[in-house]
């Protein structure tokens, strides 16, 4: 056991938390400044608290400032969101053209998220039935980061139209590693406890958890 | 933008969130008490504000209560586990055979989750080149949830070496939904800062995320 008191945690900041949990959004709408070295830095080394598989801490994070890198990655989002866009019911179409769906020109910082497939830490537990749980470990790690980001004031925007393959050649990454995410850092022009694509008509949230809850 | 004032994290928040993500444990001993109705609705409520592709909020929870089906469970957890062990580097199996790595006995509440792999809401937006950010949506609700127990004093064991086919037998779900993981919730015997499988000498933890960055 730690020698360190277990924490107590009260109501203010259970209050609090819920606050932090509403108004994380997915940012697409950022301001040039920069992030303080030292905050990136807490960020990381937060989301390296995540749970992990095994203890396998899997994720692998490459931070993108090379232009023609930027360049590239912004190439296969305009493809892949015109792959998209043509995919789009009909109806929709219309209203998806209008969306914001990255802040890839404005964000001061752009991170790419991998999972290496098979890491040695960890030894395999916990993930040969489920080799998936690698990925889903790399995932926490940057929800953690997310909502980190949140307490500093820092919006975060995952980007996923994206094709995956193409992303490890453009960051020239090891070849064990799977691209997870694309994530914009920065500033957020506005703060709101309403995601944008509600605001915006595409999709409202259902916010009764128990709506999809089973008994079994 | 809300018509609420945007809320403000300070240091003392931040500071405490901090000690939320590093006490946050995946946790196999929990004491018999059941936690109150109350607060397993507030845990999938605040789950439901978890980040989602397209805001499709694809995560479907499944509370298993059912003493047949949780010794289904059971067994399959038991012969996953057997054949973990069995694929275990021999200097490894007699650490691995001496650890526990699931609470299902003890622990009051089974909690199941899966994703619905062609949620209609959020209409396909944001995952036609990456289908696994609807998997990917569910940790990030799971994950959600796991944060906001440690904050009631409520601990959560990510259960991963199952066979996830025999999963949606068990449970009899929809056949379009994929199984994520399976949850042991309840409170935990021992409040800890140190992951099990670190004290018990299977692994310990990198702690600073920034040897996990390349820059590019």
């Amino acid at each position: 056991m730690s020698e360190i008191p277990a924490p107590i945690f009260d109501d203010g900041f259970r209050a609090k938390l819920e606050t932090l949990i509403r108004w994380r959004r997915d940012v697409r709408r950022f301001k040039p400044d920069p992030i303080a070295p030292a905050v990136l830095d807490d960020l990381l080394s937060l989301a390296a608290l995540a749970p992990s598989v095994g203890l396998s801490q899997p994720w692998r994070f490459v931070m993108v400032d090379d232009p023609a890198r930027r360049a590239a990655v912004r190439r296969n989002f305009e493809v892949s969101n015109a792959e998209a866009l043509a995919e789009c019911r009909q109806e929709r179409k219309a209203l998806y053209a209008k969306l914001k769906l990255a802040g890839l020109d404005e964000a001061p910082h752009h991170l790419a998220l991998f999972a290496d497939a098979e890491p040695s830490q960890g030894h395999g537990l916990g993930r040969l039935s489920m080799p998936e749980t690698v990925a889903y470990s790399a995932v926490m790690a940057a929800h953690t980061l997310w909502l980190a980001a949140r307490a500093f004031g820092v919006g975060v925007g995952w980007v996923s139209i994206l094709d995956p393959s193409a992303m490890a050649a453009t960051l020239q990454v090891p070849s064990s590693w799977r691209f997870i995410g694309y994530f914009c850092i920065g500033f957020p022009q506005v703060d709101d406890d309403t995601p944008e694509l509600e605001r915006h008509g595409w999709e409202h949230r259902r916010r009764d958890g128990t709506l999809a809850l089973l008994q079994r």
